[in-house]
């Protein structure tokens, strides 16, 4: 078992409660990475499920739970042959932390019938640039979980030259040797500092809504993350991450909806 | 009250749960439209909500309701001083068809910070399209609500020559005589024939999961609807929907996953 498998583990209690442990080594600095969370409660929805992929999630972030003992709470709202659909809580200690819709099913492995290009050219890895250690006072041990290797001009605002634009693009592995599956994804669509940073905005942008899908298992390597936004305004941006595998695959897709940093 | 008005309204009963009764008129043959029912459904929320705007909106659609009353239940999930987060259910005779989370905020008619431009140019509209009327036998009531003027290219599949890839545009207006609001928005959304039609698909294509973005509130006057997608396999694809208003602002953005029909 990895690292990941661990931190995101989900203990059966009975049919509608899982245990789970939430791990100290996803903080950004206090709360915990949203998208972390989510593969946490993702592993009990297919546990749960008699399908074998988290197909579609849609998470409302209530509040930011503390490391540490926390549980799943499930009801299937409609179970079919092809898609089940499950809605999943994370609470801890009595209270709702993070509400989701979940459709669980089983992708087989099927090239497209369709299937659009990627958003942009991303340079060779070796062009890219990786962001500087925060240092263990930060209280960002998130960034200790994965190698991240930037499309330069998309982390312009770290030398105070952002490029106008809600944009970051990068290269994503986790630091251990694993593969990625539709959990590391989970993670990987909420793993990049928001994009309104390439707009000149900065601090803590939380979550609203996040919604993310599933369209395909990663292959092996490293994935492609695009990250974009199309409009910044009164306080709220939208933030759209597509992955892509290294074999050229969409894997994934996430929109969310967050508020604007004060920092 | 306009008749969209009418349809959409929710009677409080008391502080979780709103009468509601199902309009006929907003049938696909047979289902009813899925943007009309979280409309109505929207149209509860707000009533119990402190904001006055549904900002984000995620629908899982379970099962097709049958015209006629029905209920929404509200569970608030979190009251905040910025936005309010709530679980809301349509239930027809204690079963649930469509489970959805909506986050209310209130928007200030503000200049966006930052804003993309529409995805493509749109021929004027007298350039434009209109499907031919379905006829009372094809129990498409829906097509009546609404006048929609189509990119040529996007419905050549009428005729037999699909552009072959996944897209709809066109400018939309509620047929009768009303200015756009966020409940026509939540219609616009999930109005037009589904973008798989251009890349050869036909039938009825089930909606799993819908989630929606109210960006601004729109200008009187037309809309513009951009579908598109990004990838069909395995029996699924994706449909994005942005809407822009007749000021030339983006207003709403919509993502669905959906199931490839077998017509």
């Amino acid at each position: 078992m990895t690292k990941f498998d661990e931190a995101t583990q989900a203990i059966r209690v009975d049919e509608t409660t899982y245990d789970v442990c939430l791990d100290p080594g996803y903080s950004i600095g206090g709360p915990l990475n949203g998208g972390y969370l989510m593969a946490v409660l993702l592993r009990a929805v297919v546990d749960a499920s008699p399908h074998e992929h988290p197909v579609t999630t849609s998470a409302q972030f209530l509040r930011s739970p503390a490391p540490g003992p926390a549980q799943v709470r499930l009801e299937q709202l409609k179970a079919g042959r092809t898609a089940t659909m499950t809605r999943a809580t994370l609470v801890q200690d009595g209270t709702s932390f993070i509400e989701t819709l979940v459709t669980t099913a089983t992708l087989r492995d099927v090239a497209p019938d369709w299937m659009g290009r990627p958003p942009v050219a991303m340079p060779p890895i070796e062009r890219c640039r990786t962001l500087p250690d925060p240092g263990p006072e930060s209280g960002m041990t998130f960034s200790a979980q994965m190698e991240v290797a930037y499309d330069p001009p998309t982390v312009g605002w770290l030398d105070g030259d952002p490029s106008g634009s809600p944009e970051v693009r990068a290269y994503f592995r986790l630091a251990e040797p694993q593969d990625p599956d539709p959990y590391v994804l989970a993670m990987a669509v909420d793993c990049l500092p928001p994009v309104v940073f390439s707009a000149g905005a900065r601090g803590w942008a939380p979550t609203v809504d996040l919604t993310w899908h599933l369209r395909a298992l990663p292959a092996p390597g490293w994935l492609t993350l695009f990250g974009s936004g199309r409009m910044i305004g009164d306080g709220w941006f939208d933030e759209d991450v597509e992955v892509w595998d290294s074999a050229g695959r969409l894997v994934a897709q996430s929109r969310q909806l967050a508020r604007v940093g004060r920092g």
